[in-house]
């Protein structure tokens, strides 16, 4: 799940989808969430989409990627590059080109993956110990996360755990805002699962949002006060 | 409430108490937190603490500040003094020996004040638009504070409410830990009001902190599931 806000200062907002999806329907599904400066993402994203329209040309393509490994590796590799250029144009500051990823998805051959890419090209891999990524103003919707996430959860769980937390950060955060795109990939199936876009108009959005807020303090209210 | 974690870088963790009393009973009390800098932070209450002992000296006291407006006023001048002093010896950067406090407490002849000074030396003062105050790791223990808040509060819920809001930043960040110092004060009273230190083995906090997370968990599966 990604949200679709971006901001140059609290005067100038607007919106940008930040999930990309390439696919090869029965062969490979990759998708991209991307957070931090947008011209460095967009950037990205528009070099890995024109090399998919140019499959002659001797720049590999994320759609020929033999395996998420290299998909990552290339990902990276091209966030580098990008950030280096920008930096490179004589502006000053290290941080402020600086943008991180996502990367989840299957090709066929190898197994489900999902990578964190950093800044400086280079990228983690998520594990049964560290199951889940989170990118950009992370901080206010992680200790949901921490307590809630459970492998079992079914896609319709995980996606109302995923509002709650992306509702912590709206409530707490201006920078991060909906709309809020998701999407499903399920193991083995090599085709872009169910998609949708959650409006803040939404009335499940709106119903989980004011009903969190009263469950948390009748969750509080469960517990035992402090004795003095 | 405070924690009492200070690190410089993970190597080099220690506890230190970062909430300091000054009271004349009867007359005033003035309790100050602090965030940041270790070395700012301890020098700013050694000022202030020095002070107090020297009273025929024509530095002002704090314990002589005729309105708590004036008190946020001296600790806010002393706080960028000394951080001035650091940056002056020669050392880069402007951030590092940066600190934040918050400094509430009642002086006789005036309302009960809670200030939150920056390490500029200016401050602002909460309301009842803004009544709390964070500083320091604030980011993940926000959520419940914004969802659970209510002025109505008894002192023993506010105080599981804090331990519950720490306890989410104890657990996804190690730059925040136990023992947790809290220290009420009732308006008017004019004396310092309980006191107390949380430690990890604290059976009430044990039990809060595990069943938090069930409680947390329960809420959720309360809320109904998305629909695909």
């Amino acid at each position: 799940m990604s949200d679709t806000r971006t901001n140059a200062g609290v005067d100038n907002i607007s919106v940008f989808k930040k999930m990309h999806v390439w696919e090869i329907p029965g062969e490979r599904v990759l998708t991209l969430m991307t957070a931090g400066n947008l011209a460095t993402t967009q950037a990205v994203t528009s070099i890995l989409e024109e090399r998919t329209k140019a499959p002659d040309e001797r720049e590999p393509s994320i759609l020929r990627a033999p395996s998420m490994f290299q998909a990552a590796t290339m990902v990276g590799q091209i966030l580098k590059d990008v950030i280096a250029q920008q930096e490179d144009a004589g502006q000053e500051g290290t941080s402020q080109f600086h943008a991180t990823m996502i990367l989840g998805g299957q090709i066929k051959g190898g197994q489900p993956s999902l990578f964190l890419i950093y800044p400086e090209g280079n990228f983690i891999e998520a594990s049964s110990d560290t199951p889940f990524f989170q990118i950009g103003e992370t901080k206010y919707g992680k200790p949901i996360l921490v307590r809630a996430h459970d492998a079992n959860l079914s896609f319709e769980e995980a996606i109302r755990l995923l509002i709650v937390s992306f509702d912590s950060t709206i409530k707490a955060n201006i920078s991060v805002d909906l709309p809020l795109d998701w999407q499903i990939y399920e193991n083995d199936t090599y085709v872009v699962g169910e998609t949708g876009r959650i409006t803040a108009d939404d009335p499940y959005y709106k119903h989980i949002s004011n009903a969190w807020g009263a469950s948390l303090k009748k969750a509080l209210q469960g517990l035992p006060a402090y004795q003095l």
